[in-house]
């Protein structure tokens, strides 16, 4: 039809008809950037309400959930199901209403002013009159041998999260913070046995969390020592090698290792100079997700929040979403 | 075992044992008042969390969803599924960590104080050292004939749960603030054709959502008037009946019926003298859920927020839990 309606026109509308064709839409009522369980929430129901949409994902939909192994609490899956299988659902889900994504990585954003504007590393330049970040935040790992591999089969970055798992079984908790101390408070619950071991004499969390893990009969300490490698197999962790400040080493058999040292923010390419931050880089939002700057939202991780989960993570795409819809109905026509 | 204990004591001790063993336990390290879909959450936190904890729910588990026909934006039930399922998953969640339920009514609560206490119609006592309020909201009513009927079967109180299932029809919106402009003008992204039907020659939206719903093309006004029955059949709504303050009535052939009025919270039985809410009575929280009250929460649509949807008051709920988890884990050992 198109070939139909110029093939008697002269050669340049033709070609002035196929730029247009290949000219790329740049230019969105919402950008989403990233494509955890925040942003594809976000995605699904900004694309379900007919916005004009753009969900930016650097690798593959699912963020950290797709090396989740099991995930046991997300309501409604009352057997647990795979982490990949949640992102492969939830994808799925914003796909069914055609959510436009682009796999590529950010480089830049200005976020000030009523036009967002996005930088890719391609050089592509995006704008947008409102913007949702969800960049979501990693673990932060030892880096020791066996961390890795073990991961989700023994090594786990979340005492809430995978516990449940360790029923009588002897397990080990690395850190000294209020973290790691309440979820060693936590695990005990589950487990026979927890050993903490801090690289330290002495431990940074509160007095009280101090004084229940020291009058816990399951809990054992281990102070002045660092894991130098997780020993496991197929089936999962044996045991810990441990590394001394006085220079020995020994070996700690457990079934279960908890790194909790805490979590780092994925704000590399935020323009944290525009946005409010909190002292770990996370982004500070109000209670419906909004960041100081108007038409700019965050929601998951990257949020400055005590809980990080599959569930509260997608619950705020969701409100984002609707605090962005709220936001740009209510911009001037200029902005239609 | 026990009458093998007990065979050759005193026939005293023996009663004194079967005392004990029907004394009903009523003190808790958590109670959670409503058992929708935030409600649930918290419970299965709290439960698969090993908390000795509580959910009490007047009627059935499930809340408002239970009644709602069908549910398209809960992620990862990617085809959609009815209301009363997804609750039927979500309780069946909760049970499988064995989550303790009581149903009944609550006529009472106490909610200053390190104990907080809880009194059910059947004038039972409960305490708990923490308190999540979950008990929801509902949507205002119109109470005209056919309203009830039809409920889920085109007549509806949410159009960002509801919108996209009207693509190309013709549909009704009734009310004049906010909100029904705002979800009117969300809706013509979907339908043919959205009369709002307003009972005054006047809304009381803002100025910049008046302006977009009179130039949109999509939007037709029938100004002093009120729809006074809802007609339709097994396959869902046909029409309108409308009665105009002139005294004339009329009928308006829809597919769909946008009551857009108001919601009302659930909060006969809260003690609104302790907690702060806003101006219309829903309980004000931080974005962790914690309400003024050291040791009480509140999550879902009780809550003072924009959007109130399923998966934000899931999301809630996990967040509510687990900072009354950080709440007790903080508490001296008088409350272990």
């Amino acid at each position: 039809m198109v070939f139909a309606l110029f093939h008697e026109s002269q050669p340049l509308s033709f070609f002035y008809f196929l730029g247009i064709l290949s000219m790329k839409k740049t230019d969105y009522q919402l950008i989403i950037i990233g494509g955890g369980p925040a942003g594809l929430t976000a995605g699904l129901y900004a694309a379900r309400g007919r916005l004009d949409v753009l969900l930016i994902e650097k690798g593959a939909t699912g963020g950290q959930v797709l090396v989740t192994d099991w995930v046991d609490n997300y309501p409604g899956f009352y057997d647990g199901i795979t982490g990949f299988e949640l992102m492969d659902k939830m994808t799925a889900h914003a796909d069914r209403f055609d959510l436009e994504k682009k796999f590529a990585n950010v480089t830049g954003m200005d976020l000030q002013g009523e036009q967002k504007k996005i930088s890719l590393e391609s050089g592509e330049e995006l704008t947008a009159q409102s913007v949702i970040i969800s960049t979501g935040a990693k673990p932060r790992k030892l880096n020791i041998p066996g961390e890795e591999e073990l991961s989700g089969q023994g090594v786990s970055y979340c005492a809430t999260c995978d516990g449940p798992f360790y029923r009588d079984q002897e397990i080990a908790v690395v850190g000294g913070g209020n973290t790691a101390i309440q979820e060693a408070l936590h695990l005990t619950k589950f487990a026979s046995k927890v050993t903490v071991i801090h690289r330290r004499d002495t431990l940074r969390a509160t007095a009280i969390l101090q004084e229940k893990a020291f009058a816990e009969e399951k809990i054992e300490f281990i102070w002045d020592a660092q894991v130098s490698e997780v020993v496991g197999n197929d089936e999962g962790v044996e045991s810990l090698n441990i590394q001394h400040n006085d220079g020995s080493t020994s070996n700690l058999p457990v079934t279960g290792f908890f790194i909790l040292i805490g979590i780092a923010p994925n704000n590399e390419v935020l323009p944290l100079d525009q946005l409010e931050s909190d002292e770990g880089g996370f982004v500070v939002t109000d209670h419906e997700m909004c960041t100081k700057l108007p038409g700019v939202f965050a929601a998951g991780d990257i949020r400055s929040k005590n809980s990080r989960q599959i569930i509260n993570a997608a619950g705020e795409g969701a409100t984002a979403e609707l605090s962005a819809e709220h936001y740009l109905s209510n911009l001037g026509d200029s902005a239609e």
